[in-house]
């Protein structure tokens, strides 16, 4: 079972120039998690929008790069029936005719796949 | 040939919130088929889409994982043409800032092909 | 290189339903071909959108995998630098509460190596 | 990571036809950007969409094709860490009923592969 998680939109700090510091900017992510659904083990997702949207908020990052190594370590701690994980944040007003944003792809099937051979 | 429903709306009882047990929310389907066409054997999308809108209402599913298992299932039994199956459930308006889904993906040929190594 | 036509839209006949072989309807069309470009050699991206509307125009089809097919081979014979082709045909407004269409995807290049094989 | 730069819209020459030649058109960009982060070492966006859009001004080409194998390797020059670029120009009103647009995909890491074979 794959989670969407879409538009998230919400206000805070993040960037590396100094009016980024001092105003927050909206921005707005999508998050995708693949997770190994059972009867009685699911993955909520109102859980999975509150903790993204808290996390950025407290943590002011200065990269969209290091929010989404951040998030995503959070998530699986959290919720460990994650197996894979597309985090992508965007930041619609930050360029004047365009939109920018970083995404990560994280397989953590595949990462204990490569801890395994060791 | 690859069949597309996308942006089925409709009302129904979804969710596992006292909320949602009492009123119906919109919801929105997006449902993909591949299947092999031959001259005198298609799949009719508007039974596909009717299928889908009557057995969520009559079903009234707690959880969107459950809704994908059953609605699979329907889907596979009622056109057996179908080869594979991507079935996403979206709740546009649960959560005040995002769109949420889940999405199931079922390729039933890839089924075929592990019960035959039995 | 890969040429992107997308929401090209237009009104044909178009469909198995009484209603729809007497009157017109609003169809949208995306085609994606994949080729190789050279200096010289290059897709005339207005003669395949002229192309795909004259068509459907003209041949009044029932069915859209019939569509599919007949074009996908139009296409390919007269612009043979096609490598890879996608054509998705949609109904906006055939069903009351969602967008239906098919999709057909044609790889002349595996079809080359599958003969080649022979 | 993965940096995307979408819907980088501005006005510039490009085209064959002659009244294209002439006036300025409204063309739409997408970019894609795979690569390595590292703590010290990340693309800056913004420099990225500058490039791209002062590149087409400047050059006014005739091909989207030969624009975008232009602005690849300025690109790769640019920013050598880029392993991966997606590049999709569009044209929004050349012709009345569709959007059309070239699209090319590098994979410099690939090239690097094949490169190293000799």
């Amino acid at each position: 079972m794959k989670i969407l998680i879409e538009n998230l939109e919400f206000e805070t700090i993040l960037g590396i120039l100094e009016s980024e510091r001092l105003t927050p900017q909206k921005i707005s992510i999508v998050c995708t998690i693949e997770y190994a659904y059972a009867e009685n083990e699911f993955i909520n997702y109102a859980e999975v929008a509150n903790l993204i949207e808290k996390t950025m908020v407290k943590e002011q990052f200065f990269l969209i790069e290091e929010a989404l190594k951040f998030l995503s370590n959070s998530l699986k701690n959290t919720f460990p029936l994650i197996c894979e994980l597309t985090l992508n944040i965007r930041k619609p007003n930050i360029l004047s005719n365009c939109t920018v944003g970083v995404e990560q792809h994280t397989s953590f099937s595949e990462q204990f796949i490569h801890d395994s051979r060791l």
